[in-house]
């Protein structure tokens, strides 16, 4: 089959790769019908990650259950199911406490290369969630939003207790960022600021439901979220970044009491103690359990209340994967999706 | 009056100070019944923190009102009052939240010396809260230590998440983690683990309702409460310590989607981003808002359901205050009283 490996920082290529298999009875090999480059692809991409030879690429999915192990129960040949970037045997003590990205059993997706035309999906009973039906073509990218970008920002809307009454700040104009707008304001938020400079992202993120935009970054930043919030903060913020700067812009702009969700995968980030102590704030978050908001996200893309899918402005052929890196790189795409 | 004075570190001497007066219309003077020694006051005495000048000390009071201001209502000539260490007017939207210790108008006791006669509390109204009558005698230590140490061990425990179901371990068998070990009992925790290695402190932590005491401390701690928690780690765990090591042994003990609850005032801590992030534990602390838990832990202490006043194993005259910092910097006691 065809899928995307990374062979370099900046050279992803479509390759052949061999076909998945059922290794393990708990296994399930999807037919992959759209898949995605997620911002964190862009780490090893720009090098701030390494690259250790090549990678087959991609955790978020959307498919077509082709086959399943033995003790699969909860999906069949034939299900359209959406699944999460950790697959997670969604049984164990830490699953049923609702953080299925830290099961006990916990396999990234990552390392399987979700970009590509099949893809075997460790731990299927915990880790899919069949649709109603097979679903129609308009819905297959807000269905495969809520695999990763939909799921991540929901939960940084969570950690944040976004809510009404709340006004919430998001430090980042990502599709992750964008989707917390989305997922605050699908939780009841009174206000929400969208902290961007760049236009095509402030009107996606109207579209999605802030109220305010603010432009300033760093320091500025933060003196403009307390002006917008009688000199307080905001009651939630949201970290859809992972740098020092957006960290601290975050905790900064968050009101004694109130709450942040981090969801940006941090990168030489250092937390400095005693500011933190006095800044008297809730600090939550890290790798999105997805799993846990996978059934209500899909029930209400299914009945159309949200437009997650409207992240995606640029759609190719799994063949172009390249450009779609390239793309998102330049900042020219906020979130290719690819079909194989 | 007589007052306790910091001149440098390792130097505290009790001295003649101006009388407190009332200065702005929302003031109060008390007559000081027992103030004491906090574990934050050892940072300026070893030299942790720096020293500039003569400093008034002391944070943690109980007394008599003997005056008040023209806006007083709350509190009247007479009453016995247990105050915060953090003055706050309790109206502002901040400690409506519950976050006095961020209050707007907050003003550190500390700065205004309670290890004295008399003591001038701003913000009386707001700060200060009466009990039901005079107190006998006996509940004089509890009273005292809801000012501070069990306030912020409560806080810490509720910050925690400390409550049915759930494993608790403590870092740091000062008297905050004490305190602390008997809030996750009153707020009943199925397990609390006590980490200590000093044998009075352990059969106090067992006295408060500690069932378990770990002597091991760092990674070795940490592998200890995993072996404790089928190797999941903790549910809550509270930060009663405030180092680089007692931050992150709290933060390794606790289980993903777990809440650490930290009060230890921090020195010289800085958090590794990406460890924190994959953690995915909730992150909560700082200065506590024990004002928000005064008349609580007043009600519980008045109908003797809880005695913390044991936590002050030692019990001195006002004068020999200079005795009480060198007993807890040497570990011959756990916390000293003072009465003027």
């Amino acid at each position: 089959m065809r899928g995307a490996m990374m062979h370099a920082p900046g050279d992803v290529r479509v390759v052949d790769r061999d076909e998945p298999v059922i290794e393990e009875p708990t296994d399930a090999v999807i037919k992959v019908v759209a898949a995605c480059v997620c911002g964190s692809d862009l780490h090893p991409y720009r090098g701030v990650e390494p690259v250790n030879g090549p990678t087959p690429m991609g955790h978020e999915y959307v498919g077509v259950v082709e086959q399943i192990g033995a003790d699969v129960k909860n999906v069949k040949i034939g299900d359209f199911v959406v699944g999460s970037f950790w697959a997670s045997d969604n049984t164990c003590e830490i699953c049923r406490a609702g953080y299925q990205s830290r099961c006990v059993h916990a396999v990234l997706m990552g390392t399987l290369g979700a970009q590509a035309e099949r893809l075997r999906v460790p731990l299927a009973d915990g880790t899919l969630v069949a649709t109603p039906g097979q679903p129609d073509e308009d819905l297959i990218p807000s269905l495969l939003a809520a695999s990763d970008v939909l799921g991540t920002g929901w939960f940084a809307a969570v950690a944040a207790e976004a809510g009404p009454g709340k006004t919430v700040a998001v430090v980042g104009d990502g599709a992750v960022g964008l989707m917390a707008v989305l997922a605050a304001k699908q939780l009841g938020a009174e206000r929400i600021i969208a902290m961007s400079r760049h236009e095509d992202r402030q009107r996606l993120a109207r579209e999605f439901g802030a109220s305010d935009i603010v432009e300033e970054r760093g320091d500025a930043g933060v003196a403009r979220i307390k002006e917008l919030t009688d000199g307080l903060g905001a009651h939630s913020v949201i970290e859809a970044v992972g740098t020092q700067e957006s960290m601290m812009q975050a905790i900064r702009s968050t009101r004694p009491g109130g709450h942040v969700g981090y969801v940006g995968v941090s990168h030489d980030v250092a937390l400095p103690g005693d500011e933190l102590f006095f800044a008297l704030v809730h600090l939550t978050g890290g790798p999105a359990p997805v799993r846990r908001f996978l059934p209500e996200l899909i029930d209400l893309i299914w009945k159309r209340e949200i437009d997650p899918g409207k992240v995606f402005d640029l759609d190719l052929p799994l063949e172009d994967a390249a450009e779609g890196f390239k793309a998102m790189d330049e900042r020219r795409a906020i979130k290719a999706l690819l079909r194989p």
